[in-house]
């Protein structure tokens, strides 16, 4: 069942969410072990996104956006307005400008 | 000046946005170079969690955001509802069941 734009999750309630279980847990662990977490899901996406299917390449994205969400938690960072200025405002012109392929080289 | 409820973005939103904004580049470009992105942000964000200011860490933490959201768009996958059943529906107790820290033992 598909969901109902009221029920679409905002980047800082998705944030404060995660803040609300973790951040405890989080400063008890650090900085250095987050990190830890981050590397070791960033390669199971990149496995994922050589065999795995749609669902796992999800849930491994999903991992990697918990994992720096609770990084910025820990620093004490409200991440959207960041993503706003960075990636919402600006045209694709300015995002892209430095996007290039070494592949093509 | 903070931004009102009714300003801030929701994760789909966003997708949506970076959706919009660089498929067909991405398309191009292809999941290995995303993957590549994303391990060079991963790599700065390291660095700016050791030697760089709060802003430096909410960049780079919202440049990955951006890599693994690309790579979704790139396989077609909306993020919001596996972040919601993943880290938002579920209780503390299960996120942390294995996040064990390393060095502690």
């Amino acid at each position: 069942m598909p969901l109902q734009e009221g029920d679409l999750v905002k980047i800082p309630q998705f944030q404060r969410t995660i803040a609300e279980k973790l951040v405890g847990k989080n400063k008890q662990m650090g900085a250095q072990f987050l990190m830890n977490v981050l590397v070791e899901e960033v390669g199971e996406l990149s496995r994922a996104l050589r065999k795995g299917t749609t669902d796992e390449v999800a849930e491994e994205v999903c991992d990697i956006i918990f994992a720096v969400t609770s990084i910025a938690n820990l620093r004490g960072v409200d991440v959207e307005p960041f993503l706003k200025r960075k990636y919402i405002d600006r045209p694709l012109s300015e995002i892209s400008r430095e996007w290039t392929d070494v592949s093509w080289r």
